[in-house]
């Protein structure tokens, strides 16, 4: 099948190199040539032009930053709207408000191509093995179209409804806990450390109570080894977190509990640290009460 | 083993019942009569007096509500610390600030007994099995003049320090993740259904992604079959999460996270949900926002 990827940023160039290992004809698409560079030397075919490289594709995964890039793609002066064949399907993964998401499928619907609604969950280590999870909604008809390449890329497709929205919804449902549980295993590693506990302790009996969370094991091994080298970086959360606040506002709902969780991002980006590990959100409570973390000066 | 085991409710039934099971000489104490008598109902001998119980106990499980309960078993009027056997040790499972256990720790062991900061973890189906988990400290001695009867309620225990405190601590650090992430499971839930997806769809996507958290794949079900019948109550988070907080306080350490996850708790209780199931939270957002939750009226 022929598949154009549009981003190869961490998970974009893994969807990508994954499509290829399952024999798929892919063209990988970012503006770029440091991106380009690193799909070709996995011996990938890489393209500057979205429009060219969706010329012949039966499938188009678009894996952007946010709303106005994926509109961008589509819609804007180089978009691939009208340049994608009659009836391929467009593939949005990026995490969306789902009222966008809405607008860009019915948009793109118009035109007679599919715009299947699929935010993905996993992160880049995923992508490259093929076993990131999708959290889809759209047309059934167009799922099916997309199933060869979406089994290329993904462990688990979730169809969650037949039109653009659920999917989206669902991230933000993740995002909102992700994020909240980031910002609270931070908060109480530094808590522990605070109260003089071990934090090597700390990790192995959280990790068999109840206390735990994917995120609390998943993360704080970056806090144990001092190492906050971005694998997901502080700035994902800003803009995620920020969507969900935007989407529960423009829904009249309250979400004191991600509110609180964004401002904690927020703060360890004010500190500097927006391209670092979010993780460092337990360096910004170190920073306040001048605690000693593992591996850190303070 | 002589053993005593003062306060049965959910958490000290179970355990006394394992200690029988064990094989060990159990005294089950209790003021309420009721609680005497579900002990007795389980073949148990029990007793209003806990300084008769600890009279010849060589361990002596302490399982009450918070410190100041904690503080009058032993120093109360009829409080047992002179009533325990030299060497005997004393097992406080209560939820502690740290610097309560410390005190009490000090207090009784000046007085030639052993005090072992050992709160719990796990529901009364775990006590009631003899699995529950101990965030222990205290001298190793005590410990291992103790284990015999550990051995009978616990799958786990955790010795985090050789005094009374790290216990206690850890326990604290515990529910502060707990209690967010309960929080955080309703919050999002609600928030869910807010945005017209699939409660049941929920809850399978999000225990497969990462956004899960052992609270959430507990807690949630409840919320799948509007079962608001306290497994575990309001009551017990508003407390946890005071203690939480208040210890904070007391080491000039900020915990935003924790303190917006005592407020959703003390909204519940404010609603008059204060005895009901904590994954009532979900039921404030519910109630605010008009949501029709799975098996509620509103």
């Amino acid at each position: 099948m022929r598949v154009a990827v549009i981003g190869l940023g961490s998970i974009g160039l893994g969807m990508a190199a994954s499509l290829r290992k399952a024999g798929h004809d892919v063209v990988g698409v970012d503006l770029a040539a440091a991106r380009r560079a690193e799909f070709e030397a996995l011996g990938g075919r890489a393209s500057a032009s979205a429009a060219e490289a969706a010329n012949a594709a039966a499938c188009v995964f678009c894996v952007v930053v946010n709303a106005a890039q994926t509109e961008a793609v589509l819609f804007g002066p180089q978009g691939i709207a009208e340049a994608m064949p009659r009836g391929a399907v467009f593939l949005s993964c990026a995490t969306l408000p789902p009222e966008a998401a809405r607008a860009l499928g019915e948009r793109l619907g118009a035109l007679g191509r599919h715009y299947l609604d699929t935010p993905t969950s996993g992160g880049p280590a995923k992508a490259m093995a093929g076993e990131i999870t999708i959290m889809g909604s759209g047309a059934p008809a167009a799922f099916d179209a997309a199933q060869p390449a979406l089994d290329a890329v993904a462990a688990k497709v979730y169809r969650l409804g037949d039109a653009p929205g659920a999917g989206s919804a669902m991230k933000l449902v993740n995002q909102l806990l992700a994020g909240v549980h980031i910002a609270a295993a931070c908060e109480a590693m530094a808590f522990a450390v605070r109260l003089g506990l071990d934090p090597r302790g700390v990790y192995e009996v959280i990790t068999h109570a109840a206390g735990s969370s994917w995120m609390f094991e998943n993360r704080v091994p970056h806090i144990l080894d001092g190492d906050y080298a971005p694998k997901s970086a502080v700035s994902i959360f800003t803009k995620d977190l920020g969507i969900v606040l935007d989407t529960a506002r423009a829904n009249q709902f309250p979400t004191p509990m991600a509110s609180m969780g964004l401002q904690m991002f927020e703060m360890a980006a004010a500190a500097g640290m927006a391209q670092d590990d979010d993780a460092s959100v337990a360096r910004v409570y170190a920073r306040l009460a001048g605690l000693k973390l593992p591996g850190t000066d303070s």
